[in-house]
């Protein structure tokens, strides 16, 4: 039986209770799981996230099954996660699945793309429009199980040092950004760049770097870019969603009594939402220091947006060529997009709109 | 000892369970409560997050915690709710807490206000913002918790016989409007009517009703206005956020083991999201239907919205006078929007606002 391998066998109690009630004892089994996360501790929310999610599942198991969270490269490098639960090394991992998409294309969709659909939307595709379903296909070569486990909000689109006014002062730019809006920014004519946290500010300094994309006011505001690539764009085009996941083997998920999966899942959620709800707190502060400190918010452009956007679907074309999942799964979730706008134009979009007005207008 | 009355005493195999090992027997006892809505079942996404909670639940404890769901009128009467819970009659409820704020107004809080936080600035307030600590404080006269539970997001402005082109066409208008959006339809000239949702129809075909407002496109469907009261407005200025939440008696909350008090957070957390997710991927079907069957979209125009703002800002002054909560609660959750807005404007609305123009353009 699967499951005894579950029992802390080395405590007298427990093996006395599961002498006086064996159900109990499959479904409440003592547990010691690892979970490594694919970010370091500067991303503090999103380590909080990951602790949230440990502490609900230690609570609601009267402390029986004990998740430890260690942050990236403590136990594995960040980029190493899927394949540390893959292998069963580290049974959970809390990860944006994007971050594998130079393996596995499709994972994207997990996460979210460029000109996709927004932290709200993703939420609903996942598990009302046959998302999580088409990613669980993606994900069975990998032997994982994905909940869906927090959020960032739309991002920010970049810091560059000079303004970008039309779609050709993208030509021969060099910018820190990733994955698929790398494959973008090349189409565009730019020069996508894998520059590590520490060395973005150094290499802007240095004219290594023309511009740099990374997250949001909260995390940007650790980078201390806003002297140096003092243009602030928005809104963030290559990530409107950045859906986190928790990734769990598929062995020791299968081996999980269902109250432990249920556990799990809910406690993902209510991580989830915590994450969301604490970036949609900090980052309006972390915007308005920014800004005293010499940060320049810019809009792009309409024709810069277009050609972006354009580059986006071109890029998903070409992968969709030689890669039939990942056409497969672009065409339900721009589907989806294309259904919630027509939606979220008139009920959240339109309500929006005018309050942003009328703050402005005090 | 009180956690004692929550042992099944009547299952022989609970009780020499409890001899074997007390202290699970203390964490893990056999409940049986009940849920009232105080929701009826035609608004049938609202009834599925209360039994995705209850199911949540079930699974998690392993059955031993069931939590039977009954909708508005079956064993109480939707308005009844709190009343219910408070008295402990019935040990839970889903509700929204505005329906409440003819009794105590800053209840109102706890779901949104006109003119109020979107549904994710909404969440981030109720456990980022104080929300959740100032609502507590509301809701301890009461003896009550709220465990937050789902969001229908924006809703819609109303169905209308006829066109409102400006704040004057509201003088004497006969509106099917509740709660605050009320009082504020009052401030206007119009007249507020508490019409019942079988009532609508018939009152909008004889002329008792000029206008009503009911919910979104997903449950509007349902009461057939497109063909009588065609003009159907946005946004829903009465409704950015339709929060719900799970209340629960004090005392049987405070009588639960800690990690039964810990499940039922997160099953609420999960079942809020299926909520937000299920409005979010059938609202858009339902709107394309009511188009096609004869609802006409119509945007409220800026003027409208300026009148309707600042009548209910003079509301909220009115009962911030005599309602020295209130007062305070307005004042936080108000300095909370300013500063969501100031981020979602350059975060979330840019992104969708372009997503919204780029679909339109095809």
């Amino acid at each position: 039986m699967k499951r005894r391998q579950f029992l802390a066998a080395s405590t007298l109690g427990a093996s006395a209770f599961a002498l006086a009630s064996p159900v109990l004892a499959q479904t409440s089994p003592e547990l010691k799981w690892r979970l490594t996360s694919s970010f370091p501790n500067s991303f503090d929310i999103v380590q909080e996230t990951a602790k949230v999610f440990a502490t609900a599942v230690a609570a609601a198991t009267d402390g029986r099954f004990q998740i430890e969270v260690f942050a990236s490269g403590e136990i594995k490098p960040g980029l190493q996660a899927l394949e540390a639960v893959q292998s069963g090394e580290i049974e959970v991992a809390h990860t944006a699945l994007n971050l594998f998409s130079t393996h596995e294309p499709a994972l994207a969709f997990a996460t979210g793309v460029p000109f996709g659909l927004n932290a709200r939307q993703q939420a609903s595709w996942w598990t009302e429009g046959g998302g999580r379903e088409l990613i669980d296909e993606v994900l069975k070569p990998f032997g994982a199980v994905a909940l869906a486990c927090g959020n960032t909000g739309a991002q920010m689109g970049g810091w560059f040092r000079k303004e970008v006014k039309t779609p050709a002062d993208f030509n021969e730019l060099k910018m820190r950004i990733g994955g698929l809006s790398g494959r973008i920014l090349e189409k565009l004519g730019g020069v996508p760049v894998a520059t590590p946290a520490a060395e973005i500010k150094p290499s802007l300094e240095s004219g290594a770097l023309d511009a740099a994309q990374w997250a949001g006011p909260h995390d940007d505001e650790r980078l201390g870019l806003q002297k140096i690539a003092p243009a602030y764009y928005f809104p963030g085009w290559q990530q409107g969603s950045n859906a986190l996941h928790i990734l769990i083997n598929q062995a020791k998920w299968g081996e999980l009594p269902a109250n432990y999966q249920a556990i799990l899942t809910a406690a993902a959620s209510l991580a989830g939402t915590s994450m969301q709800a604490k970036y949609d707190a900090r980052n309006p502060d972390a915007l308005k220091k920014l800004v005293v400190d010499g940060a320049k918010l810019k809009p792009f452009g309409g024709e810069i947006m277009d050609a972006a956007n354009a580059a986006a679907n071109a890029v998903y074309a070409e992968i969709s060529a030689s890669d039939p999942q990942f056409a497969k799964i672009l065409s339900a979730y721009m589907a989806f997009r294309n259904d919630e706008y027509l939606w979220f134009q008139v009920g959240e979009v339109a309500y929006d709109n005018y309050l942003v007005r009328a703050r402005a207008r005090g």
